[in-house]
């Protein structure tokens, strides 16, 4: 099958492990069998190639979003980057164009768009194959997946069938009701709009075509920034008339909030944490490398990182964000394309930073024009370049880099260093990168 | 006056401020007029000579106190230091004898013996004047505090006095009471035996001699390890006729765990700290430099240092001691007696210290057998003796130590540096000491 995973948002929902460079998909929070973690979207990864091991996978996102997946998935799957942010009209227009023409994919296939974020089992994604199905064989242009709804919730827009079969026509669209309508609505055998659609190649470059006029990917990448932003709801599947729903009636789940994310942790708590015998429905996840004890603890989620800690109430942590919007610092944890980068100190005038790079990456060739750097080799092997020189390194080496200085690291093995950055103005922003020249 | 502060112990009760170097009279939780904070031993030392200015103040206290003393007092008060733990009474002779041999106090002078660790306000070091002074003038040989009950505690000894004068003989002692008894005892007029006690400096090195023959605090410190284990209050108190006991009805609390410290904390909070306007009587004591953020918290204390992150109900705060064992790792901070040590990474191979040291400071001149390591300045400015190499040292410069090198570092502004260490077996104890010839 072909899908495209829609790989958005960032957001402080589930702080201080989300922030604005780390979305709520790449925090590992869900146990395999093996007793690692995983991420919702290695989890998605993972269960669309237990389904369909041959299943072509895009993850169309932004620019924030890439290193992350990069480091999370490797070279596994496509990424079609959005060059600037634009609505998910343009951004699924564009996936669609990066398979067609950039893969290679026939324009009578089907595809299948499915938002990267609900917490499903692998029965979820037979189900989206047989939607894809439908698509290819089916009599409508756009067939849609319904999730039956399990309470009357405000949070989700509804599609009213025309039957209850398993596949039947769209009557009607109805946008996020409050609880008394969503009564109403599920008594008229409503579903949930899951953001799930498949649909052919061709169709959707048509609808495109008709909005701007492009000849393959490249193309209409260079035009990206002229699209007009506008919702696939709104540009397509409210538009539609030759429309089909399908219901699915698996587990499916947002898990947008600490509350929903801890009814499916596999484990109450993650990480270094111990709770005493009175601590009732509480979780815990720790990444920080210091112990958390809980005692008495009553509904509550307890969230730790190098960005900030969070106690609280498990039903009041749904009310976060503008808490969150007044405390928030900078951000002290990112996944980088070759592995990740950790705050340990900050100061007036320095920073201190652990790297950690995954074996056979490297840096960008780069320099900071308003601070030095010191690295501190602590464990691993590779190489760095500095101003040309290139330099085998173990353990214990350190290496001065003076502002204005190229330099650059290739890990040889998984690598762990301490940056300390000294500069009076230390800023993200100041980089400046390079051509290697070899 | 003169007065000899018992500061003991050593615990966990206030973890993760607490631990096993940091007793609970070091950490800076009392906000001064100025906004700034400081400690239980700093309060008392300013309570004590806002009453008087001239008083010879002593802290009685064992080896692995001295440091943090020094940081938090500098050279304004004379500690007298166990050269291994006996109990209270060998403490305090030891403590007497300095103050009649090393600071030349008249025998016929008086001295009152206080516990560090009280919380009480500057009316109470009054009455310890007073107390001593009638140790001066009055007819018993040993006057002792006793503080009317607020309620029927089972955590205090009770004194019965013979009449409800100020100043009454002594009936009979009671140990720590169950509540039914302490309610009785309480009808009865008894007083909580506040462990301070007030002698004639000749009354107590009389009893000292008694028990072992020394000439002089030198030659006691030599015999210090001879000497019985045993309490003051068995020792002295209890074998005694001639007892008084002088009432106190001021402030004073016990603030030994988490729900009393709460009590007389001057702020909600203390370091980055957000609470939401659902959280109730929620304290939160923040040393790290990440926020913390509460919401819905009620009745809780929240308490987050290098060592680790206490998330507890108030009342269950009092029964951490087990769980703390439990889960206790490496401690992450450490005052020593140049300025403060602070673990910011751990890991297999490696440690990474920030380390701060205070204007005019130096460590001993030492070497480690089994760890490199590498000094990163980060702001200050002073000068390092690697192997004799004397070097001035400012932002930005890196010093490393080979293993086996003998180093020191002197403060000539406060500094801060990154200290990365590097080695298979990190540990506290590899640390040799030499002399600095010069």
């Amino acid at each position: 099958m072909n899908i495209i995973l829609l790989s958005g948002g960032s957001g402080k929902r589930l702080w201080p492990l989300s922030n604005e460079v780390r979305s709520k998909q790449f925090i590992k929070l869900f146990k395999k069998n093996n007793g690692e973690y995983e991420s919702m979207v290695q989890r998605v990864y993972r269960q669309i190639k237990s389904v369909d091991e041959n299943a072509n996978v895009i993850i169309a996102t932004g620019k924030s979003q890439v290193s992350a997946i990069k480091n999370q998935l490797n070279d596994k799957v496509s990424v079609c980057v959005e060059p600037c942010r634009r609505d998910t009209f343009p951004a699924i227009v564009l996936a669609v164009a990066y398979m067609r023409y950039e893969l290679g994919i026939d324009e009578n296939e089907c595809v299948a768009v499915c938002p990267v974020d609900p917490y499903v089992d692998t029965a979820y994604y037979e189900a989206v194959e047989r939607l894809e199905k439908l698509a290819v064989n089916g009599s409508a242009s756009l067939y849609l997946m319904g999730i039956e709804p399990s309470y009357p919730s405000e949070k989700y827009g509804y599609i009213l069938p025309m039957s209850s079969k398993e596949v039947s026509s769209v009557k009607e669209f109805k946008e996020k009701p409050d609880t008394a309508k969503a009564e109403k609505y599920i008594e008229q055998g409503a579903l949930w709009n899951a953001g799930v659609f498949a649909f052919k190649i061709s169709y959707l470059l048509d609808k495109a075509h008709g909005m701007v006029d492009f000849t393959d990917y490249r193309d209409l990448y260079e035009k990206y920034d002229t699209l007009t932003r506008i919702s696939f709801d709104y540009a397509v599947v409210e538009k539609e008339q030759s429309i089909k729903v399908m219901r699915y009636s698996g587990e499916w789940k947002d898990v947008g909030t600490w509350n929903t994310m801890s009814e499916v942790m596999s484990d109450v708590t993650k990480g270094n944490a111990a709770l005493d015998e009175t601590c009732v429905n509480t979780n815990v996840v720790n990444e920080l490398d210091i112990p958390i004890l809980c005692m008495g603890c009553k509904d509550m989620i307890i969230a730790a990182s190098g960005d900030g800690i969070l106690v609280a109430d498990k039903e009041r942590s749904g009310y976060m964000k503008p808490y969150v919007d007044k405390i928030s610092t900078d951000i002290h944890f990112a996944e980088k394309s070759w592995g990740t980068y950790t705050v340990i100190d900050a100061q007036p005038g320095s920073m201190t930073v652990k790297i950690e790079l995954q074996k056979g990456s490297s840096m960008k060739y780069h320099a900071h024009e308003h601070r030095d750097e010191v690295w501190t080799i602590i464990s691993g092997y590779g190489k760095t370049i500095v101003d040309g020189m290139e330099q085998s390194i173990k353990p214990g080496d350190v290496i001065t880099i003076a502002s204005g200085c190229k330099h650059t690291i290739t890990a040889d093995t998984d690598m762990s260093i301490i940056e300390v950055q000294i500069g009076e103005e230390i800023a993200q922003s100041d980089k400046e990168v390079f051509t290697l020249d070899r």
